[in-house]
């Protein structure tokens, strides 16, 4: 009750550090963003730029002060890999030249203060469990798939991000889902489920399939397989297929209550989940044991495997760097 | 400090439950057994028949008194699939006509008192983080897969045996590794890692290249590996890429310290593990990133990913069963 009392007052401010947007928004209690700052990021500019628009939006917003609130702290929400503790960005995708950076010490000493970080795609994770899905399902422990174009993942653990041990825990869009697969990922594997679930695979699955006539967005094949193009449906088969593969894994291993998925090809949710559900039931045993009764129960049973749509939108990354400066560790 | 001294007060009990034999300890502090029974699990003559055994044995070692030391309580080793906290099985492939067994009610009523009960794959991994590589590589987080007639794996996050939201928990031998494979898993999937690197797959694998000529045990095509059979090698090669497939999803998604491999099958490690370690070089990025210098370095080097061969041999999960009662959850 305490805690609460002094959560109450205090605020906190986030960032999502993005590779086109950075959004900074200060927030309180409950799911409420107090105020939010949008710039885009100016990476062609260098990243010395970047950090100093992301330090000048925080300090902008401790300025203001928030009445009675004091500022409980920092969350930074990065794309990753981060090497954690230390902070250290190695070869993110969405960050060009950025390899090796130290995030931290670089906002850390434009800022004069200690800051949290943590990779986006655990953050969007942690809003989930903190004031999404993980609520209404009533667990403290879920895995998020995150299905933009790339696929992020992250895992929550008892209320607590799971980092392992050197930040990179989480990484589930590189589970091998084509073990024989020639299609090379950006990390440098084959055949990840990368490769299958993003906004970026639909769009090449659908070059493959559909040839030069194919849309050149996902939003756009997804659009087709709605009004029933068999070529389009094959794509969003095949997503369901892979996202089924995956989560065969994660659920045998982990055994988690709570699998949701988010980001803008879910979207398609009614276009691949059939297959998904398909491929699980087939393949995962520990799905079949412990698979709900209906997918949309009317109440939450206890000991089932639940697989949702993400609840919170694109805002879940913002809201979980907003949350950081809450959490206990 | 007390809770050494209170732990070296103290003995326990642990019984490993196979499907051929039984065998049941007393323990002290440290890896020393006080006194071993082995009988053959009666399985023919009925669970009841093997449950009476189990306590018979159990009452035989807990009348002996132990000098000063008082029991602490006595802890249960099962072939799984199990349900937790209930401790009832489901269809365990080892224990057939099980399915629905309520193990932790059977032997507690017969016993007059409360028993702790887990899965025989993470009570091995339990004793390798406390007694093994755990302890050499100083980890208190690890997965252990154990390569038998079957796969079982174990995770011990923080200490702890990762149990799941039901028990299962830690089944990555159900890791899909071949995902277009027609070969059926008992799972009731197709592709699992068990159906490639467990001793039953060794032996399908060489009938498969080698014809009606190949050899009837795993030992027997490892030997023909060893002296140089080029089929035999192709085997053993399969086995180093699968495990090196569900590796990269673990190593991936947990990013975990230390991964160990045991189990007969790991007699062959210098048969499998070159091809295990190419497989994990070229499809695990965060095993890339944080590779240690040299495989057997002299000293641990903290933040990199080991993959080793277990160092408890076949009292692994015996020795789990009876540190089962000693851990605090």
């Amino acid at each position: 009750m305490r805690d609460a009392v002094q959560m109450n007052m205090k605020y906190s401010i986030g960032v999502d550090l993005g590779g086109t947007n950075l959004r900074i928004a200060s927030y309180a209690s409950g799911v409420d963003f107090l105020d939010t700052i949008l710039v885009p990021t100016r990476l062609s500019e260098g990243r010395e730029r970047v950090i100093r628009d992301m330090c000048e939006a925080i300090s902008a917003l401790s300025k203001k002060g928030y009445g009675p609130r004091t500022l409980a702290g920092i969350g930074i929400g990065t794309p990753g890999p981060l090497e954690l503790p230390e902070g250290i960005l190695r070869n993110p995708p969405n960050l060009p030249n950025w390899d090796g950076f130290d995030l931290r010490m670089a906002v850390e000493s434009t800022l004069g203060r200690s800051i949290e970080i943590e990779s986006d795609a655990n953050l969007a994770a942690l809003a989930e469990q903190k004031c999404g899905a993980g609520q209404t399902h009533n667990t403290d422990s879920l895995c998020m798939l995150t299905l933009g174009t790339g696929v992020g993942s992250g895992l929550i653990f008892h209320g607590n991000i799971w980092h392992g041990a050197t930040g990179m825990g989480g990484e589930a869009g590189h589970l091998v889902v084509e073990s024989n697969s020639p299609v090379a990922c950006g990390c440098g594997g084959y055949g990840c489920l990368e490769q299958y679930a993003s906004a970026s695979a639909v769009v090449r699955m659908a070059l493959e399939i559909m040839g030069p006539s194919a849309p050149a967005t996902s939003q756009e094949v997804a659009r087709l397989a709605t009004e029933g193009n068999p070529e389009a449906k094959i794509v969003f088969s095949r997503v369901g297929h892979s996202i089924g593969i995956a989560l065969t894994g994660l659920i045998n291993t982990l055994n988690l209550p709570l699998y949701v998925i988010g980001g803008g090809v879910c979207d398609a949710w009614d276009l691949f989940a059939p297959e998904m559900f398909r491929t699980l039931c087939t393949r995962s045993y520990v799905y079949r044991l412990t698979q709900p009764a209906a997918l949309q129960p009317a109440t939450f049973e206890r000991h089932k495997t639940y697989v949702l749509c993400a609840q919170l939108k694109s805002n879940a990354g913002l809201l979980g760097a907003c949350l950081l400066p809450f959490q206990q560790n």
